[in-house]
This record gives C-alpha cells, structure tokens and sequence, in this order.
C-alpha cells in the first residue's frame, strides 16, 4: 500500500529515512539540485503542473510530492521486548490531523521513546499529518494497540508509571518524579480522557491555568507536558 | 468598523465580555435557549442557512455567527501607564492565523498579562484568528507598538527584562529568573527573531531538543514557553 506525501520537508524526510519511495512529482519550479537525490537513488520523476498537484494535494505541496510506502506502526508488545524508552505518549483519540502531526513533530524533538495509538476511533495517517510532522514521523516510533485499556495493563507491566493529562485534579506536571518510566496519556480534543482509560491511571495531573480560558489546544498542552518530561531524560 | 465571527464559543464570549453586537447570523439548528440571551439583550437575529454561513465564514461556524464591533488593540504607552504585569509576550510577526489565535488563547490560560504586537507585518485579526482563540481574545490584552524594536526600549525603561526564544543559545527557560518582570519575545513561523529585534532582547534562551526535528511550532513553543512562566505568577 502507498501514500501520495507531499511538500518539501517530508519527502526529503522520507528519502533520507530509506523508506521505500515509487514515484516523485515535481513541478518546474522544483530546480534540478533538489531533484538530483532522487534520481541517484532511480526513483522516477514525473514533472507535474502545479493545478495538478493543488488539485491532488491541496496547495501545501511546494513542488514536490511524492507515492510512498505506507506508514505503519509498530504492536505494542513487539515495541516493548525491544524498547523500553523512558517517556512515551499515549493518545487517547485524536481526531484533528493537525493536532496529530504536530503532537508527532512534538514528540520526536523533545526526545520521547514512542507515541502508542489506538487501532480504532483516531485520525489516519494521512499525508496532511505527514507533513504537520515535518518528517518526524520518519524518526519517531509509532506503536499500534488494538484496546488502549489493555495497552495501559501492558505498559504498567513493563515498568511504566502511567500519568494521564486531565483537568480535574490538584496535581501538575511536576508531581511526575524524574526517576521512572512515564507513559503520559493525553485525552482527546473535545471531551478529554474516556473515563475508562481515566480509571487505569496511576495518577492524573493537571495543567493550571490562570485566566478565563478553561481549556488548551491539545497541541499545545501536549508540547508542555512533553517539555517537561524531557527535562527528566 | 465590524467582523463577522463565528463558532457559539466566540460569539458567547464576545457577548459576555459586552462587545458591541450589531447583527446575529444563526440556522435553525441552533436552539432557542442558546439564543436567548442574544433577544434578552435586543441584537436582531437572523436565521440564516447553513450554505449561507459555509459561504460567509467557511464550514467552522457551528450554525452561529456575529457582526460585532472590531477588536481593538491598546497602545504600549498607553497600557504601560496603568498595567506592568509580570509576565508580557511580544509576537515579532507571526503570520499564520491559526499561531497567532492558539497563542492568544494560550497566553490568556497562563495568565500572561498581554500580548504585545506590532502594527505592520503580521496576521490581521480576522474572524479565524477570533476562533482559534476561542474566546480569549476577550479578555487577553492586545497591546500594539508601531515599531517593535523602540517598544522593547520603552518595556526595558518599564522594568521588563526581554528574553527572546531562539535556537542558537545555550541558555533555556530554566535561566530566566522568577522573581523579575519578563517579556518574552517569539520571533515568526518561519524564520525566528528578526536580528534588529534579537540585538534589543537582554537575553535569548532555547528550548532544548533532543531528536531529529530542528524546530517546533511557534505556538507549540510559545506555549512550553508560557507554561515555564506561568509557573513564576
């Protein structure tokens, strides 16, 4: 299975990962020097018009696009006979593919182990979160679960305290002590944390907020608490 | 002058915090008791069709939209004569209206004091920019400077100490004192802090990463960053 990827950081990105690439699609304002990595590698090209790549796409591509292999994720208990990171995130549902691709791109720089998602009831992989996550999705570990719930049981088996990002609690991040494994269970954008997935928490904190805005992007909360688990790395 | 926004959570904002409503745009899928407080108030409503809103304000507005008065922003000189709050944020351009609405519903939930910007280049507020915020943009600050360089002179004659986000610098949030007045500087999407604007800040900080990925969304950053000195109110 392919993905028709586009815009010039991720299909760089890809190029550089080695994952596995069909066909590339340029338009003439692409100059030869980018296209000369591809060639090398006898990936054939296709000079497109820039209606047809809008029209393909949407109008985010810059020149490039390109059909690659299909993103796929890693289960779980593969992942953990042979990784046990410090951090990982967990994402309870997501469903905005921008939300998706930046909490990826997050993710990769502030140095976690892996992002766990579910099977079911959560945004594809789409190009647009391939090129939110600016290639990150290159380097970062996708790890599949096909029940959350389970998953959660899984990780605390394997050494992983669970902390679960929720608005009604007194505790904050920085009740998460430095010295264990983390796995942080972000809710999704609407109605948070499902309340089963609540229930297998260690522990939930919070994000204090001070003004009258009761809520944070998803996105946004999951850049803080990421920034503040990579200072425990 | 009037904007037409939309989506309930920025058009009961904007009545709540008594913004001047001229006119009410709502389909039949809205319910009276949602709507009452607008007749309780005397604003003509009129029903309107989906199609009609999707053609006025595109696909987001949730069957509800405005015509209110048009958010206004403060003068620096103005605002620093009756308010030196501990924390400010100055945007040195930011161009993309779905950054510049997260970080004033961010900056507005950490209780930063105001959202300091610039006359010229940067994204107009627009009725996107009002949604993103989701009704922060009622309560937020917006102080405006017509040169963004000379207004961080008159914040450091304030008291403020300027602290600009960058890549390039050893120091970090950590390094930012949390007993002094700060103004925190973030530079564009695209290309960070303007060297002019760079050379006024007292002192450039980083986030540090630890991936791949040689960047994070400008308001991913600005919200690890706000979250730090949220931490310091």
């Amino acid at each position: 299975m392919s993905i028709r990827i586009y815009g010039r950081h991720p299909v760089l990105e890809a190029l550089k990962a080695h994952r596995k690439m069909f066909k590339v699609y340029a338009t003439d304002a692409v100059t030869p020097s980018l296209l000369a990595p591809f060639e090398a590698q006898g990936i054939p090209i296709q000079t497109v018009s820039k209606n047809t790549l809008d029209q393909w796409v949407g109008t985010q591509h810059q020149g490039l696009a390109a059909d690659v292999e299909d993103y796929v994720c890693v289960p779980l208990n593969v992942f953990l006979q042979q990784h046990q990171p410090k951090h990982l995130i967990l994402l309870d549902g997501i469903h905005d593919p921008h939300n998706f691709g930046a909490i990826i791109r997050t993710a990769e720089a502030m140095g976690m182990g892996g992002l766990v998602i579910g099977k079911h009831r959560r945004a594809p992989i789409t190009a647009t979160v391939v090129k939110v996550s600016t290639g990150a999705i290159e380097t970062l570990p996708l790890i599949e679960a096909g029940n959350l719930a389970n998953a959660l049981e899984q990780l605390k088996q394997a050494g992983y305290w669970i902390y679960g990002l929720d608005l009604n609690t007194d505790r904050t991040l920085d009740d998460i002590p430095k010295d264990v494994n983390v796995c942080l269970v972000l809710g999704n954008e609407g109605s948070g944390l499902s309340s089963l997935i609540k229930k297998r928490c260690d522990v939930l904190v919070t994000i204090p907020m001070y003004g009258q805005t009761n809520s944070l992007n998803v996105s946004v909360a999951a850049g803080m608490a990421m920034h503040h688990l990579s200072k425990a790395r």
